[in-house]
């Protein structure tokens, strides 16, 4: 399986937190969101541009496996990679560790829109280029 | 001081929980802010109404005291009143009861704007009027 | 495919919605956590009976696959069942409607822990029975 | 007016945005609760160090003035002091700025309990003295 070439860090906040004591499961949706973007902010503008040439992306599908708890401030390491570019859609996989351990994993899937008319358009060929030079 | 004639229920989420075992300080804004749309759901549409009109509330002040802990699953009674409606700017009073018990009280002020230029806009004639009489 | 017997409502939050102007999608793990612990209420005390004898239940897996858009004051149903109860293990599966449309659907999957000890334990026998029976 | 000492930075993330394009006013509260605990982070293990001590800090009250709108991915500067430490109690203020515009102010008064009882307690010694040499 392709490694992680990718990784951003984010400690958990004292809101994410839940009455079990640990964070709340949705929470990790957040942070995979977070990876994504920071991700995507290496190529010329990143989410911010992209929404700028009316360009949005929804997410299709989100998936996580917690796997240990995470807790109050712990410093968090998220890694990403994408892949399986066809046309207008795309996956990101994830992997959260915490001190080395594996915390959680999970992948999303989405599609690139229209900002406008919400329907699906392709990928602009920049941002597809750079991912996949990113992941070669 | 004007009692309330208007209030709505809510039951505490557990993800509006955290590592205290009790719902976190910041998710007493979000119920502040379903008070106020269902305050203002009454009248001709309310609130997805005036966003259809093209004009939006900002928030400009936001303060809760809070009294007693509100626990997971806990029913709570979001009472609020609408006053001192002055051109573009009106403020929401707000008291949160659990079993009768206040267990929080706040306020909030708010401004209309344009939704487009984001520019301060008076409160519609017909909202205005509906708010005051209901307060009367 | 099983059908569903059991669904809550709620409405989407101004502080769900995102930039995008529709739900953000994380929020879409809160509204399931919402309808497995109104799912669980029905028997016995469900979810917060639970806790109070010890035992809680963590969440080892989560997926949702994002249909349609929901927006700020949509009325949704969320429809739950449960099954494949085994040991200390159980799923859920989810579908959430708006006017009649299916706008997502999901499942989750958990395990019953000692609330102390976090190590796994059995789903008491009287939830085990009360729910088998819920979904006959 | 005491100028600020401490600083800290985050992001906006999308999920913190709403369907008014901007931050949720909520959110900020989060954003205090982060500069509160990094602030306190400087001296012997901050919040998380109090917590193993078996004392926690409640939020006895939380104001924020909303000045200019926060947009996704906007780099935010949080400004936090603390004063006002009379046995139990102390108050924060804060002042967040994005591009050296202030686009918020704030203040939160909390108290100390013991953990257990939930009764107040006093602040720790080293943490007073740590904190008043901070200001000072």
């Amino acid at each position: 399986m392709a490694e992680y070439r990718f990784s951003t860090e984010l400690k958990v906040r004292f809101s994410e937190t839940d009455a079990q004591g640990v964070a709340h499961h949705a929470a990790y949706f957040d942070w995979l969101e977070i990876a994504r973007i920071e991700y995507l902010a290496r190529f010329e503008g990143g989410y911010p541009a992209l929404r700028a040439q009316g360009i949005d992306a929804t997410t299709l599908e989100a998936y996580v496996r917690y796997l240990a708890p995470a807790r109050f401030d712990d410093l968090l390491v998220v890694q990403a990679r994408c892949g399986d570019l066809r046309g207008a859609r795309f996956r990101f996989d994830y992997a959260i560790e915490c001190d080395a351990e594996r915390v959680a994993e999970g992948w999303t899937t989405h599609a690139c829109v229209d900002s406008r008319t919400l329907r699906p358009t392709r990928l602009p060929a920049w941002l597809k280029k750079a991912m996949a030079t990113a992941e070669s």
